[in-house]
């Protein structure tokens, strides 16, 4: 087990740069066509079959075993019981994360979700209605991806959208249960939860099965299996984004303390293997500051071993020519998280198109965004930030057109409306609106 | 050929109700595996050989030859001569057209799409910045399907979201091109068009080739190859929703015209064979009368073959119980168009939670809505209305979630995320947080 970690040093100066730093970012999604083939074997069962399949397939891989599907739904006491059972500190610091996480996302609400609508001078009424969701499911990992935060940040944007049932779904393989993850369920308001998962639980979400009812949309990570059930049921059902190893870019003016930067590249890198943890700096000196926090800081991490391979196999310290050139970098990656480690985060932010979140400033660690400071952690990664957008109220909710043509305002359009739909050969749209015109 | 249609023709009351319900809905996007065989080699090929491979497709399946894909761009010019060439009438419509489409579009970026923040009492800025993306490909079908009216709803929404560059794709077989398609392309402000169409157009689009640039993300209609393409390039870009085939829901409770309802079912059923068209009325009597109009008005349709095939094999007429049973019936289905054909619209619009576009009374066809009336046309087809929106200014936007953490602030917040942190096994979670705090 090595406890040294030396990122790949580059500079944008230097002749290879391209190259090296591309070779860097490589990531492509493998799909494995033996997972495929049994994800999809595993699906058409669930339909077909329902809660046996479900039972089954729980039976096989998460050695649980059941007579009935029900038996293996959680009850909100049984949540509330694993809530309380928490030690003190814990209990409250879900709670206090659940609050911020609250709030945060209906400002979002108010932002940018609600229904609005206008008339024309006609009388015409345009708008759109913002509707919840009416029913959604939240996949939760088991094992040692169980992270109670993830049951937040996924559970409380349906609960601020307003869906009324928030169906959780959650494997504890042996009947190993997180109290953890079932304290954050109650603390998040979920409504109820089954111990199932893998595909199969992707399956009965989406078709609904004798006792797990059929859901509009599904959420959360999971492994390769759940994540190819997750694509192989979208538009049955809405999914969000199936997400890549997570990655953190730490832009640099060098007035953060070393060690900060250092902690936060660790705090990424901890994560897995994969994970992507790169420094730009226009200072050569800082970097080897830095460097030099991770010789030391790093044989005291109790993931050292999990850190270390994430950083010798893809991290990266690059000095750049200026900060300009940084954000310029920045955008050309698109990070899933993108710290701005400078005393004039301001100064930077404009110039920074594409991140799932942005943390201005020495005192914004990412680690306070995962848990606490409100915005949400499911973030759009592997360059994705450049179209989408980290989970938020506006996914669990769903628009419908409204028009309301007055009289009035049918004589105006219908005279258009006409013209272009003979230009387009499409008769009964032309004669419908020609019939709402007055003789 | 025939000219008679006579829509399914059901009562709620009935006991066979559901199970003949079920099968007039029933429809299921086949994956035909050829297609996806063959799209995916010529997407392996395009990443690979860029410019040649779109050649080469373009000359073997639009019969069109060129030298360079250069060739195959429009200039602006050649845009705006199209324009200039139509008939008077046919460029004040496309005018007037795009003028409430994109005012409608601006309506709906002031209240959904714009940045927000809001700082906390102990100093902590918290909130989201929305974003143009930065260029978008449209993909345009040619021959029959080619509607200038879907330039103009594709392309509007990501101009109004300020996306600087809008690459459009329309194959031109034979080198045919469609004078009004190019036209809406110059009306709509699209920057670049290029003549290609299919899976190499897509792949083009998504992976960007020597001459076509890289887009962030795709949307538009196409065949089965550029539904199959759009799938397989998901991830790599983003995509707006696959369509399924068109449908139009009608209430009505008697009180509209039923030659103007007629007529609304008809336009649907003109688009294709597989367009659903479904009647709900509580009013026997009334029904009578929309198939007597159909009798009366389809043999003078120019497209009544399609008409009768669209309205004989997916076409209904449902008698049901109550409006309200109506709205409860519509919900179920969550359809593409939901037109209100009532005298008091808004009492039953509450009621209808799913839908793409809710046109609210008697004077509003959806062939307003479909050409002029200022919504999008783009909407969620085959009860995906459950869980998506009708293509808008926020699909050529993204987020990204910004947070500045006070040094205040960082107090309280360091506390619960190392709380949290330490209680999911993250250390460096909980030590990033733990350094920003005072000793």
């Amino acid at each position: 087990m090595t406890s040294s970690a030396t990122p790949l040093r580059l500079s944008t100066a230097d002749a290879g740069f391209e190259d090296e730093f591309a070779r860097r970012l490589h990531w492509s999604a493998e799909t494995d066509a033996q997972v495929e083939q049994a994800v999809g074997a595993i699906l058409a069962d669930v339909r077909r079959r329902g809660d046996a399949a479900v039972l089954e397939y729980t039976k096989r891989f998460d050695a649980l075993e059941a007579a009935t599907l029900a038996e293996l739904e959680l009850t909100p006491a049984e949540l509330k019981h694993a809530f309380d059972g928490l030690p003190s500190p814990q209990r409250d610091a879900l709670e206090a994360a659940a609050k911020r996480v609250r709030s945060y996302h209906e400002a979002q609400r108010r932002a940018s979700g609600e229904s609005w609508s206008y008339r024309d001078a006609d009388g015409t009424l345009l708008g759109q209605k913002v509707t919840p969701l009416d029913r959604v499911g939240i996949y939760v990992p088991g094992g040692k991806a169980a992270y109670p935060s993830s049951v937040l940040m996924n559970a409380l944007p349906a609960h601020v959208a307003g869906v009324p049932e928030i169906v959780m779904v959650v494997p504890t393989p042996r009947g190993e249960q997180n109290p953890l993850v079932l304290a954050a369920a109650h603390v998040a308001g979920v409504h109820r939860v089954f111990r199932i998962g893998g595909a199969q639980a992707v399956g009965a979400l989406a078709y609904g099965t004798q006792t797990v009812p059929r859901v509009d949309k599904i959420t959360g990570p999971g492994n390769a299996y759940v994540a190819s059930a997750k694509r192989r049921v979208f538009g049955q059902v809405g999914i969000d984004m199936i997400a890549g190893p997570s990655e953190i870019l730490v832009l640099a003016d060098g007035s953060t303390p070393p060690d900060w930067v250092a902690m936060d590249l660790f705090s990424q890198a901890e994560h897995d293997e994969l994970a992507q943890s790169i420094l730009l700096c226009p200072d050569a000196g800082y970097i080897d500051q830095v460097q030099g926090a991770i010789d030391r800081l790093l044989p005291e991490m109790p993931r050292a071993a999990i850190i270390a391979a994430s950083l010798n196999g893809r991290g990266a310290l690059i000095q750049t020519r200026s900060m300009e050139e940084a954000c310029a970098i920045s955008n050309r990656i698109a990070p899933e998280h993108l710290e701005i480690a400078s005393r004039d985060p301001h100064r930077w932010e404009p110039l920074l198109r594409h991140a799932g979140a942005i943390f201005l400033g020495a005192f914004t660690s990412e680690s306070l965004g995962d848990y606490c400071a409100g915005p949400n952690h499911v973030l759009p990664t592997s360059g994705t930030a450049r179209f989408s957008s980290p989970l938020g109220v506006y996914d669990f909710q769903k628009r419908s057109s409204l028009i309301e043509v007055s009289e009035a305002g049918a004589q105006a359009l219908g005279a258009i409306a006409s013209e272009l739909a003979h230009g387009e050969g499409l008769q009964a749209h032309a004669r419908a609106a020609e019939m709402r015109l007055k003789r």
